[in-house]
């Protein structure tokens, strides 16, 4: 008998279309009142499919007594509450490596845009301003200095990369990592020692405004901050301030404390390029992810172990 | 006594200085009418400093006797007759080396641009347009296959950046070079093979239109055309031609044949990222090809050897 999977929120066609051929679907997004639709299904859910961010609460938890797996899509768990599924048997996956890579080449394009002001060049050129005279010079990014805020799996990925363009690395995290680069401790002293301050760290309340007045201001005038992480991370009325009174140089952000909400300040900032959250927004890396969410909940039910599983 | 500097053209403003404070300079940008202007200093002139492409005739080096040194600005002195100026013993030198890193992080920064849209995302998140649905999803550039067209100084430094993606790379050039890359003695074979196909020629007649209707064609409807070298390699209205009719899939440009004129063709396509010829031009980079044209003026004049002498 095919399982009952209860899919969330609108997910990307290859991951529906897998689900579809696999299990009992049950599309929440689809309904008109889904309280009621919730209400119906609940008992019989053996499994939720769910976009990342997207709040699943104890108390849905608690309503659906046959619930043992929830597949996260997207690295970013924080919008659960994992222990909370721990005390009930569920378990939670996410979709960690297959988006490394894309999320990496991410930062790498908000820096190269940054420094280079890309963006801006090809309105220049587009808008025919060029026969009036050149673009403004910009700023060289290699051989920069890199501070990674986080040296996890993307973290890893974003210092390879950024190696190819010598950038001098050193980051923070929680604890010191095996890798070549220098740490620090105290995110106050990495600020001080980098051009450019890219963070992807986890979300959720550890790490909440982590990236505050403080960090900014010891980043300083000259300072470039990236953030491919959760829009949580930032303080980001505290960065708006100090781009607008240029404490800091410019910003390269994909993501914001309360997406797709951009504040209209940020949008009128000529030192920022902004990203609707595409760091892993392509074709190849969602069919992967999709691909990775269905693996989970498959692999559960065979009895196989979980790829990736959080808790 | 000071030697005397013909700069042809308006030059940074960090090289304009160092000259002033070494030579007698004459420039002749600033006169109102350059012909007699030059018609009256020709016979002093010892050295020539000059913006790359900009042209340097047989005739104006036949009518500076003294002229010992044309120093261009650049890394390309296609604009100049190289070998009657050796038949004149004029040494002819450029701006290698110093410019490499910024050639290719530009290179790399339009390919990122272009696989994953990032100048639309940028209008589209700063136009508000998120609320209303997630952006497309783009195209991952990371395990790409990428064809270099030349694998000179900035060739080598494009690929390596390109490595830390893992592209699959490979090459054509004149002649097999010292590099662990897949040779291509054939550009249309090469561009059948590649997802991306970027240009780093010389310009001049050697390469003229070398990027024709046949190797476009052959890079295919999924193909992205990436040129940083000299607007002369591509023909520019068989380009235009494909990318309206999609039969390759995008490109990113930052020369243009006749600069800096850009088609209105190609501002109005959607699937091009345009810049206008900012490769090098970032502070720190101008500032080391000044110093460079500058060097070898001034150590021709002290008898020491050429840094850069093309001939």
């Amino acid at each position: 008998m095919k399982k009952n999977l209860l899919i969330m929120t609108e997910m990307p066609e290859y991951f529906i279309s897998l689900a579809d051929q696999n299990f009992n679907t049950h599309k929440l997004w689809k309904q008109k009142d889904e309280d009621s639709y919730l209400f119906e299904i609940k008992e019989s859910i053996d499994a939720i499919a769910v976009m990342g961010g997207y709040k699943i609460t104890p108390d849905l938890m608690k309503s659906m007594p046959n619930l043992k797996i929830i597949a996260c899509y997207g690295v970013g768990y924080d919008a659960i509450d994992v222990n909370f599924a721990k005390s009930l048997g569920i378990k939670v996956t996410n979709t960690p490596e297959v988006l490394n890579d894309e999320v990496a080449d991410t930062a790498i394009a908000l820096m190269l845009c940054v420094y280079k002001k890309i963006v801006k060049a090809d309105s220049f050129a587009r808008d025919n301003q060029w026969p009036n005279g050149d673009f403004p010079l910009t700023k060289k990014f290699t051989g920069t200095r890199l501070g990674i805020v986080g040296m996890g799996r993307i973290g890893k990925a974003i210092a390879k990369r950024a190696e190819a363009f010598d950038c001098e690395i050193s980051y923070n995290s929680r604890t010191k990592k095996d890798v070549k680069y220098k740490f620090y401790n105290d995110l106050n002293e990495l600020a001080k020692k980098v051009d450019t301050l890219c963070v992807i760290t986890p979300g959720g309340k550890e790490t909440e405004k982590l990236i505050n007045k403080d960090v900014l201001n010891n980043l300083g005038k000259n300072g470039v901050l990236i953030n491919v992480a959760r829009g949580t991370v930032i303080d980001q009325d505290e960065l708006i301030n100090c781009l607008e009174n240029k404490m800091i140089l410019a910003a390269g952000l994909d993501v914001y404390t309360n997406e797709p909400h951009i504040p209209e300040k940020l949008m009128k900032l000529a030192n920022t390029v902004l990203l609707p959250h595409i760091a892993s927004g392509t074709v190849e890396t969602r069919n992967a992810m999709g691909q990775l969410v269905f693996d989970n909940i498959k692999n559960y039910f065979e009895g196989t172990p979980l790829i990736s599983e959080v808790n």
